[in-house]
């Protein structure tokens, strides 16, 4: 819903104009022909968490649109008045209601098709039991060996997975930082 | 401009209402009550470099609120269309004018009392020539005991050059993840 294009100024409503900007920038903006207010669109973090047992990670089966019933690391929308870090603990609490002690930072990706940057942190978990919200219809713990690779939510968990089980095989964590781009289905 | 509170919905500029949508979700969001657009606000992404050159740093002297006159490191919002690097390396050619050879993720920091996060890469400077565009008075190198601490323009930026020059002194880049938050001045 948000990402559509503005058609009306947050101010004071009138219809919008898309020009660029008298003051130096060099991107169209939707200007307001009324009061001047000029709207930006920027990219949205999403935050999440690696929770692991050992050499298990925690996934969880989402419960809404969109990827109904595929499996997912928890991560959202970093919310405002939230560190990063904060973020992917509320959403670990929200999606999977896992018991966890934060990590450090992980992986970062930028996805420019979507205009989203997805942080995940690592986070050990404190327990093998969970609590999941509304979003989720199961959370469980996987080894690799048993990661359902093709029914991965998102390019971004499955990079992210990819990252863990590499460095948890050479004994070190690394710190990820990858861009995805869109590729045609084959 | 943009953190300003939504008054009209963006699709159809009717005046919104403030309430917590009906899908599970917790926060206040801005809701037309003619076409049901939910408005969410989400923290932004300020993306920029360290530019350096042996043990010199590149600072550009602001020419532009806020903190007109005061010195920086090239960075600015990240924009659509765009990878973090990628924005990194656009503000520090439109800020500096600089050349550089990206280098690594250098540090990430939320300020969640604004609702930002900062990132900085690490840039190595292939030449001492500056050509700053006209958000900057003046673009040069500093060594460590000449920056001018108290005339650093941010607090992300501070931050950013303590963690260099002592990740300089020790001969290892870190990786630095930090929480600035508030402090009443003294």
């Amino acid at each position: 819903m948000q990402r559509k294009q503005i058609k009306h100024c947050r101010e004071c409503g009138t219809a919008v104009s898309y020009r660029i900007p008298d003051d130096g920038d060099t991107r169209e903006r939707a200007i307001c022909p009324n009061c001047g207010t000029i709207h930006y669109v920027n990219p949205l973090l999403v935050v999440g968490t690696v929770p692991y047992l050992g050499d298990r990670v925690l996934l969880c089966k989402r419960n809404i649109e969109p990827r109904l019933g595929k499996w997912t690391l928890p991560a959202g929308f970093m919310e405002m008045d939230e560190t990063v870090a904060q973020g992917a603990a509320r959403e670990t609490a929200e999606e999977a209601g896992a018991q966890i002690e934060m990590g450090p930072f992980f992986s970062t990706m930028s996805i420019p098709r979507v205009g989203q940057v997805h942080v995940f942190y690592l986070a050990r978990l404190l327990s093998d039991q969970f609590d999941p919200g509304y979003e989720t219809m199961e959370a469980r713990l996987f080894h690799e060996a048993e990661i359902p690779w093709e029914e991965i939510a998102f390019t971004t968990v499955r990079e992210t997975l990819k990252c863990f089980f590499d460095d948890l095989r050479r004994g070190a964590w690394g710190i990820h930082d990858i861009d995805i781009h869109w590729q045609p289905p084959q």
